[in-house]
């Protein structure tokens, strides 16, 4: 009788969508699925569902030998989630031992963009680079950090927020309550509310058609297609943004490259084009060349399912390499 | 009879001076002396200078085992001088590889910001963290970074160049080429700029007597102490800008702690009391209370022998732990 094929379980904790996957050792997800984080009002429901689901949908031949969760504002050193915005359940929820509770196995989480960055470097395009940073663009923007070979945590646990540091002083309000946040400009609400700032200057676009709130980054995107003066000029904008604060990080940690993932990073030249012009631009000389601007190699939507994944494999091959 | 003691030669190069010490383990400096550097047209002559007199002043009780040497653009990785601005020694300088010619014993070097974060580390108030960052604030604005215990090098070894981080886009001029860095603002010659824009402005100072060559962060100091409005003002600006940039650095790696050495951060409460103060303000909430700002522990002028010697010992306990 062939053995059983051990997988381990990634999991995705996103406000609207949590997305789980059965994750070989070799990245390939052999199973997938979802559910609807915000139907749950209870944590305790929601992680029960979760948990009862994945057990049921598990194919035969698997075995689980772990399970890896990413989610928003999650602490790799405590296990909680702490005070996420984008989720219902308020304060601070312990998530890993709530989960290892209900699985019996071990539970391993860190936030959505670190996630990222261990998919990118266990299964993507950062395969053999120690220095590089992982840069999700969506309705924010996250960031990890790989600094000589490892994770950046930081002291919290937290490290790795360049998406809330302050790009331009008393610049546009962020949801973290201080003003002018990275995210506040380069995210798909950041080119949203550029548009918006654009048009109510008087510039004539397609895209003034709509109200505020029906517009969002795949409309400019498209408008952006069909040469709407507007829709270029944002996304020169936000490249340029984005260029300033990616040369400024650089300069801090010298990676060898910087990835992006989801969202803008789709539109292609339209965002990697201008960005890299304006990234060389404000790179200071001693670093010239020695960076390059790429697009994540993880397959849209699996990437923080393979990134969960991947850090449940590294935690578990260090468990075994103490033992 | 009793063996020799086995100390370290610490080597601070500087633009002006050339700084040197006998180091033991424990971090005294058993015996220190300078050279002009500025004297030396020739590379060459200037090293061999050195090494002659670093000979002459040995006390015959000391063993040199090892030489550390921090100096400006200096690279770690390579062993190389790169294009330092401040230095008469134009192109690529291979110190390493010369000075090791001349002294047969291992030789170690890195910028000089870097040896101050390593002395920091090895002998002042860092010696319990693994995370923190080591502010040098002289003409420039210089960092060394502590990530998870080790030094940051980044891909290129020049990691940690906090000073030219863009802080205000199309802002002050640089010498670097670019505008906007941060040492234009946070440096002795930054806060110099400041008092001479609001002089210009129209704001009356004690300050204003003086040509502009004259002025400098000594002089803005002692004008601050009998309340003068202009350096009061300048202080609080500059400490503003710099609280932002370790806000925002700080949402990125997270440190325990940022130790202020040299120049400005020997203005004390003028300088630290605002720092702390907007610092608070800028910083993200999941950061609140776990970074603090500190008066460095090294001892002026020879932080940086201390940090090169440092650095040396560390290098040549890594070479033993290979053997």
């Amino acid at each position: 009788m062939p053995l059983n094929e051990s997988v381990v379980v990634g999991i995705d904790i996103g406000g609207t969508f949590t997305k789980y996957g059965f994750v070989d050792k070799d990245g390939n997800v052999l199973n997938k699925n979802s559910i609807r984080t915000n139907e749950f009002n209870e944590f305790d429901s929601f992680i029960k569902t979760l948990y009862k689901k994945i057990q049921s949908e598990k194919p035969d031949k698997l075995e689980i030998i772990g399970y890896g969760i990413g989610a928003p504002n999650a602490n790799y050193y405590t296990g909680y989630i702490e005070e996420a915005p984008n989720l219902k359940w308020k304060g601070r929820i312990n998530i890993v031992d709530n989960f290892r509770e209900l699985c019996g196995k071990p539970v391993f989480v860190t936030n959505d963009a670190n996630a990222g960055a261990i998919g990118e470097k266990e299964f993507g395009g950062a395969k053999e680079l120690n220095n590089f940073i992982f840069i999700t663009l969506g309705t924010g923007l996250g960031s990890g950090f790989y600094c000589d070979g490892k994770l950046l945590y930081g002291n919290t646990g937290h490290a790795g927020e360049l998406g809330h540091t302050i790009i331009f002083k008393n610049g546009r309000q962020c949801n973290c309550g201080r003003k002018g946040c990275l995210e506040t400009y380069v995210s798909s609400t950041g080119i949203t509310r550029t548009v918006i700032e654009l048009i109510k200057s008087g510039k004539r676009s397609v895209l003034e058609n709509f109200n505020e709130s029906e517009l969002d980054s795949k409309k400019v995107f498209d408008a952006a297609l069909i040469n709407d003066e507007v829709a270029l000029e944002a996304f020169d904008f936000t490249a340029d943004v984005l260029a300033l604060a990616l040369a400024n990080v650089s300069a801090v940690v010298s990676p060898q490259a910087i990835f992006l993932y989801g969202g803008l990073s789709n539109a292609g030249d339209l965002i990697f084009k201008p960005v890299r012009k304006y990234f060389d631009e404000y790179l200071l000389n001693v670093f010239k060349n020695s960076v390059i601007i790429l697009p994540s190699k993880l397959p849209q939507d699996i990437a923080a399912i393979l990134g969960a994944a991947a850090l449940c494999f590294n935690e578990l091959k260090k468990l075994n390499n103490k033992i």
